[in-house]
């Protein structure tokens, strides 16, 4: 291991979440700290910041505004999705990113993603260690997704979660107050896996929340749905709160969202828009006669800072700042992880997991916390999740509204 | 002026806010402690719960229970939309309510709700005095439309404003996250009175929120509106956050949701709102190319109790306390609301105003606030709002979720 010396870039990339600068505050601390770190860099727009140039310098921030980074959401470095083609089939990038490393004597690159960004900073570890250029490289993980391989979970999934739980809490009671049948169908965010449309369950904790919940994880089929809804509705007085994820789709794999909305156009020609819950609540009004409504918790889950929680905003601060002490410690080419300890108290321990682990593999909730015909969620996931939702973590409040941060991103020279 | 003493019922009627339920338990502690009332009754689902007999002892509730009443969302007496016929046209449901009234010896009814509920009290009002009844009956004022006639604003507007200035905040730091053209469209409730979408612009106060806002006052003109938001892009790196009212219409005074649905209507009338967010991100996209998203506030905004405003809470409460109060010191036919106080010291005055006042009488955005050719709000409004958003008021939390009342709701027999 040699004994490092340089600049420090950090980068974000994919999906934003309400607290992923939680972990740009925390990388940043720790860069501002150590005498090993000569420059501390944010890359504007992820990769892209470093193939442009674009480096804010974060020495030149006020220190109130770093802090509250932590109660920020939505990425201050700006994000990107940008896929890096395989080195062995076109290294122009990889080329161009050492060239900019190697004039700003950058010999810490950390790089907070999802799978994707992971894999993005994966293929630029090992390129880097090919060419014999010394810099460690570490993935900061973040996504509200939670499906990111070897971690028990992700930074900004609780935060989301429990938007999702206090939200469907509310929205459970609005939609049952009058005395005539309603179903509401409420959309959460999840490709392939359901983490987030499975956190619906925790509002059943106090009382209120979904009757059905729909997961990626199991095929959707649009009969069977119906007749779920109606005898829900048998029992319920009519009544009917349904969470689905937005990438249910049925056994040949086709979205539901794309099934239904087929052919259907409005009055301008277009074909019928909005997500999955305005296409289901379009639906079963046809099939039931009865009131619907569709509810899209759209970017508000993932960007519903007022209602962070607490252990997430400190355990995605600390991951950020165990990056930084890792790298400077040596170590490259790895992720920082969540292990939880045993036991019924909650505790997590940060570890450091192989990039290439991470990198493209999706983690799913496990089939068997999927009960009841594919409807409903287990008690081992509110086990699971409920201890990640604990505490506020709100921004400091000005004027009533919440304050961000206000950076200067003050571009390098 | 007589010496009543008799039964009290309370009913909520029209959409639910995230703090109606204050003036439940602001009504049901003066009534609870009034040695004048007999009886506090809740009345299931408005007029229909008085129609039809259905009763909640309100006595046998926990106090406990009561007090998480100003904390907990949505109608937990149950709503209705449900219009009274005019009693000279056919007054089957009038002499069914007088009927009853008699037989519970109901002296005091609250009638809790917004311009068509307090249509529905002053007609009970007027034709209670009509029939020589001796019931006072006052009107509790409760709307997120902010649009009652004769009230500074109305119990409820607050808490949706902060939701909605919270929550754009959020969104407009989210939606520019990527170094590519973003419109992001936001649709807030509100048919014909712009107060909630003008709402959007006190996220503008701490540095962020929309670039144009629509309300409904001003006619809304497809074109125009897609020269301002390339006007916005043009000088905002390809960005623009815009707040629009559901209730925007065209110069014909064709909605715009309506270029797209044909809405059903609901039992007043009304045409079903909904999509304008959508319709316009889809539009926008297809003139600028740019890629567009349309979100959708729902049911969120009037029931995201976690960010209703302190003052608004502590003000419905005590509506409902002061309607009591007034009831019991022999007053009728009259609405609650709040006057101003003059001076920089945000202050309020409870009065009372006849319900025929209140009645069906819509209160907009005054045109002078609207600026910026109908594409931006004034200080003025600003200077209105903001001191109205102040303060916290959240559920207190269990398990890290809000913990709503739980009423027994037990029925009278």
């Amino acid at each position: 291991m040699k004994d490092l010396k340089g600049a420090l870039v950090f980068a974000q990339s994919g999906g934003p979440t309400s607290v992923i600068n939680a972990s740009a505050a925390g990388v940043f601390a720790a860069g501002l700290a150590s005498d090993k770190i000569t420059e501390v860099y944010g890359a504007a727009h992820g990769i892209k910041g470093v193939l442009d140039e674009n480096f804010y310098d974060i020495s030149k921030e006020d220190a109130k505004e770093l802090e509250l980074l932590k109660y920020t959401p939505s990425s201050a470095m700006g994000s990107v999705r940008y896929k890096l083609k395989d080195a062995s089939v076109d290294d122009t990038d990889y080329k161009r990113i050492l060239e900019v490393f190697k004039k700003y004597n950058v010999r810490y690159f950390f790089y907070n993603g999802g799978n994707d960004s992971m894999d993005t900073c994966n293929k630029i570890s090992k390129y880097l260690q090919t060419s014999g250029y010394d810099c460690n490289v570490i993935g900061v993980p973040k996504t509200i997704d939670n499906d990111l391989f070897g971690t028990d979970h992700c930074p900004g999934f609780a935060s989301a979660a429990k938007y999702i739980a206090t939200t469907i809490s509310e929205i459970s009671l609005d939609a049952k107050v009058y005395d005539t049948p309603m179903v509401c169908v409420i959309e959460c965010m999840g490709r392939n896996a359901g983490w987030l449309t499975a956190a619906a369950k925790l509002a059943c904790i106090n009382g209120e929340g979904p009757d059905l919940i729909y997961l990626p994880e199991i095929d959707f089929d649009l009969d069977k749905f119906v007749e779920d809804v109606k005898k829900v509705c048998a029992k319920n007085n009519n009544k009917c709160i349904v969470a689905v994820s937005e990438g249910i789709h049925n056994k040949e794999g086709k979205l539901i969202c794309e099934l239904v909305s087929e052919g259907a156009k409005d009055s301008f020609g277009h074909t019928q828009l909005g997500g999955v819950a305005t296409t289901l609540a379009q639906m079963l009004k046809e099939k039931t006669g009865f009131k619907t409504r569709g509810i899209e918790l759209s970017l508000m889950q993932r960007c519903g800072q007022h209602l962070a929680s607490k252990v997430d905003v400190e355990e995605t601060f600390t991951a950020g700042k165990k990056a930084v002490e890792a790298a400077v410690a040596g170590e490259t080419d790895r992720m920082v992880c969540y292990e939880r300890k045993a036991g019924d108290k909650y505790e997590i321990e940060y570890k450091l997991l192989p990039l290439e682990l991470a990198a493209n593999t999706e983690k799913q909730v496990p089939l068997e916390w999927i009960i009841n015909d594919g409807t409903d969620i287990s008690d081992e996931f509110i086990k699971y999740a409920l201890p990640l939702i604990q505490g506020d973590a709100k921004a400091p409040l000005e004027n009533g509204l919440p304050r961000f941060a206000k950076l200067k991103k003050e571009l390098v020279k």
